[in-house]
This record gives structure tokens, C-alpha cells and sequence, in this order.
């Protein structure tokens, strides 16, 4: 694997095939008809790295879940995160006209269908976890709809995003920035690990180093959103670049300088991967994640 | 019961019972810190008619359900309820000043705040259901997240709002109208009732005549609105009046006028109530609330 941004060929062959079904999925279950329904499609398909689809989908086969069944769980914590950069990128938010190359939704829409797609984003991936094809066993759907419920509300992503408004043109130390992306990101990363754990049903103990895991790269993948940031090309990121400085939000790469970040960043990334130990060769797809986040260059 | 306002003394008591019962449980149950948990509880305590908690909590002691756990689902339902009036006041949707009497939560909070706060309402009720204390029954649970996601996803409420905003400046007729509204208000109130019947175990063939009685008292719920909006008085109102009509939306009132609509409000009334034939006394509460929803004055 190079320094810099080339894909471990077996990480960049899960990465595309979870992209391909991933937008196979949200395809089968959006709604069809109408301009909501197109814009919920619009957000929702053939945008992003699908991650958080990823990190699911694997810790799911590490403990022998039902492929298709993770896979609609999948669906619906990409749909939160859909939603989530729907209503970021809205004029009274981050006020963003570009997302994955193209325009934003409330560009493409207009911002009160925006709000609304982003809205019914939200209530389609409860949907989609509730439903018996999510699992035949009731306390998997329940739980499933827990974990993502907390991850994103007002003690998760929303709340991140909250501080991060709040952040603005404020000093933050560096407990504060990475609070704030603990929950901002970190929450999210962290509830595809763990849903992907309830789907193989490990008991809540056995989850601890997973959460851990998911923890570290959460923090490292938004040191490195910083660093790309800093450095980046806007072709390759396929948004706008530097925003985050011009808006006065403080970043690791202000706080710590570009080297100490990225020392920060690969520490970070040892330490997830040494939260992997229990586990052999079936976790080696979730180590190759780990690398892949401080590795990439978009 | 008097034709102008008078509220039924014991309907007027189960709903001052339920309004301060919904109160106290959003009071223990939302986030506590920061300017997000402000804006939710701005949003979600004090205002309202808790005509969803209501119908959801008296149909669940009609079927023999926990008081305690039908007011953790009557909290979930409100919380959507709320989360689409903050978003649905945004300047970008109705752009609308006044909700319950007081500023709407983005002339309290700001635009952002507000679009973060509806968010994290829409989570929190899901997060409410999911939660073991809701039902011991995971099934329950499950089911009742299933039954409100649907019904306030982009095939239910946020569909509703969707061909409002649509509809603006059109000449829709008495079906695309109905239709609008069945979605918009019909699908949560239903949604209230059919939670209530999950929460008392109704099997879903069970439920057939409880959501012909939902949706009959929603439809009439619209039409009164648009009535009380024809010809009300804001202080009452707690919102600004004849928005809609100046928003060049159409109401059942341009529609059919004042005479023929009160008529179409009382035939669904007199229809709502002979679907509770099969109940005895024990839907009393029931038939109250679909006689005051044509009686109420505000």
C-alpha cells in the first residue's frame, strides 16, 4: 500500500462492491414517484466512499450475519448520513452548493424540498430496520433502531454538528474539536460497528474493543478530512475546499500544525488496530480501513 | 356538549391529564444541556392540543396496555409531531413567526438551530420507542418504530408536506386535496391510533376499524381547520390565520364553501363514530375527541 492514496486492491474491490450494492438497495427501497422521491434518490444514490456501509458489512461478516439482512441495515445508516449532509449543506447551515461533484440538493431541488427529503431520509432508514426483512428476530430490529437513533440525535451526530455551529469563530482547545467530532462523525462511525455487531449478535461486553476501534478512526478520519482539507484538490474532493478555515471553524491541522496532526492521526490508527487483537485474518478487511483513512486523498 | 367550543368535561380532563403527563415525560426524557436540548424542549413542551397522545394513550387502555409505557409511545408521536411544525415554520417551507403563541423555535433560536433541533426530535422519538422501558415485548417495539416511521416518512406526513408546498398556486380538486391532507395530518393521527393498538396487542386485522376511525377524524380535523382558519380569531389561534389562502392554497373551504364543508366534516364524524360500533362504553373517550375535533373553536 503507497503513502499516498492508492487502495489496498482487496479493500478497494469491498469498497466497490459495497458501493454497487449499497446503491442497488436504496434503489429497491426508496420511493419512486414524484420529486421527493427524487430528491431522497438524488442524495442517497451513487454519492460517497460508503463507509459507514463498509465498516457495518464487514464487522457483520466477522460474526456471521446475514449478508443481505447487513446490507439493509447498511442502507439505512448511509440514508442518515445522506440526510445529515442534505440539511448540512442547506444556506442557514454550511451553505454548500457542491457535494460528491455535483449540486447540492437544495441547488438541484430547491431548499424547502431539501428539508423535506432530508427529513424523509431519516424516517426511511427507521423503516428499513424496523422491518422484519431486517432481521427475523425482533430484539435485533429494536436494538439496531437504538443504536442508530442515539449515534444521530441531539448525544450524537446532531449534537456534533450543534457544536460545531457553536464553534465558529471561537477559540476551541483540542478536548473541544475532538469532542465535537467525536460526535459530529465519531457517533456515526461507531453505530455502524456496533450495528453490525448486534446483527452478529455480540452481547453488549463483547463490543467494547469494536466501539474502540471505531473510536480511534473516527477521530483519525477527521484529522485527516482536515489535512485533505488543507492540501486538497477540489476536483478529487468533489466539494469546496478550505471552507471550513474561511467559516472561522477551527481544525486539528490550525490547532496541532500539519505534521503533529498527521503523527496524531497514525497514532491513532495503530491504536485501532490494536483494539483488533482478539481477532485474526476475518478482521483483516476492518485493519485495511483503518490504513485506508489516513491513506486517502479524498 | 355545546355546538361552540365547549369542550366535553371529561374529554376537557383526559386532555389536561395527557397534555401535563406529555410535559413531565419530555421534561425527563430530552437532553438537558446546550442550546440544541433548549431548542427541543422549546419546541416540544407547553404547546399543543396533545390530540396524538390522546388518541394513542386512550386507545391503548381501551386494550388493557400499560399507562406508563402508552406515554413513552405518546411522547415518541408528539415529538414527530413537533419536529414538523419547527421545520415546517422554517422561512424556506411556511415561513411562519407565531406556533402555540410564542415565537416558532427559528425566530427563537435561528434558522440552523431549528433545522438541528427537528432533527434530533425525529431521532429522540425513535430512540423513545426502541428503548426496552417502552415495551417489554421487543416485537412492540419494533413494530410501533415500523408504524410511525411509515406513517411520517415520504409516503406519509413528510409526503403530505411535500404536495402542499406542490400544490401552492394550483388548482387542485377535492380528491388531490383530500389526498394531500390524508398524508400531511391523516397518516400521524392514524399512526397515533394504530400505536395504541400495537402497544394492546390488536392483531393488524384488529386494527382495520380503528384506522377507519383515524382516518375519518383526520380528514374532518383538516377540514375544521380550514374552517377555524376562514373564520377564526389568532389570539385563539395562538398562529397567524388565512396564511393558506394567501399562500394561493387551496382548502376545502374555497373548495366546497363554508356550508357544504362544516356538512362534509359532520358526515365524517357521524361515519368515524359507527366504526367504534364493535366498543362499548370504553371508547366513550374516543368518541368524544371525534366530536370535539368539529366543535373546538381553536
Amino acid at each position: 500500500m503507497s503513502a499516498h492514496g492508492a487502495v489496498d486492491p482487496l479493500l478497494g474491490e469491498a469498497l466497490g462492491k459495497v458501493a454497487r450494492e449499497v446503491d442497488a438497495m436504496f434503489d429497491a427501497l426508496l420511493p419512486n414517484d414524484g420529486r421527493l422521491a427524487g430528491a431522497m434518490r438524488y442524495a442517497a444514490i451513487g454519492g460517497g466512499k460508503r463507509l459507514r456501509p463498509l465498516l457495518l458489512m464487514a464487522t457483520a461478516a466477522i460474526h456471521g450475519a446475514d449478508r443481505a439482512q447487513a446490507l439493509r441495515a447498511a442502507v439505512a445508516i448511509e440514508a442518515i448520513h445522506a440526510y445529515s449532509l442534505v440539511h448540512d449543506d442547506l444556506p442557514c447551515m454550511d451553505d454548500d452548493d457542491l457535494r460528491h461533484g455535483k449540486p447540492s440538493t437544495h441547488k438541484a431541488f430547491g431548499e424547502a424540498v431539501a428539508v423535506l427529503a432530508g427529513d424523509a431520509l431519516q424516517a426511511f432508514a427507521f423503516e428499513v430496520l424496523a422491518d422484519p426483512a431486517t432481521s427475523g428476530d425482533p430484539f435485533v430490529r429494536a436494538e439496531l433502531v437504538q443504536v442508530l437513533a442515539m449515534a444521530s440525535g441531539a448525544l450524537g451526530m446532531v449534537g456534533g454538528q450543534m457544536l460545531d455551529i457553536e464553534g465558529e469563530g471561537q477559540a476551541l482547545d483540542l478536548a473541544a474539536i475532538s469532542r465535537m467530532q467525536q460526535l459530529k462523525t465519531g457517533a456515526l462511525l461507531g453505530a455502524a460497528v456496533e450495528m453490525g455487531a448486534v446483527l452478529g449478535k455480540v452481547p453488549a461486553e463483547g463490543r467494547v474493543h469494536l466501539k474502540g476501534y471505531a473510536r480511534d478512526i473516527g477521530l483519525a478520519f477527521q484529522i485527516s478530512d482536515d489535512l485533505l482539507d488543507h492540501a486538497g484538490d477540489e476536483g478529487k474532493a468533489g466539494k469546496a475546499l478550505r471552507k471550513d478555515a474561511g467559516a472561522g471553524k477551527q481544525t486539528f491541522v490550525a490547532l496541532l500544525g500539519e505534521g503533529r496532526a498527521r503523527e496524531q492521526a497514525r497514532m491513532l490508527i495503530d491504536q485501532s488496530i490494536a483494539y483488533l487483537g482478539s481477532y485474526g485474518q476475518e478482521a483483516d478487511l476492518l485493519r485495511a480501513v483503518a490504513r485506508y483513512i489516513i491513506e486517502r486523498d479524498r
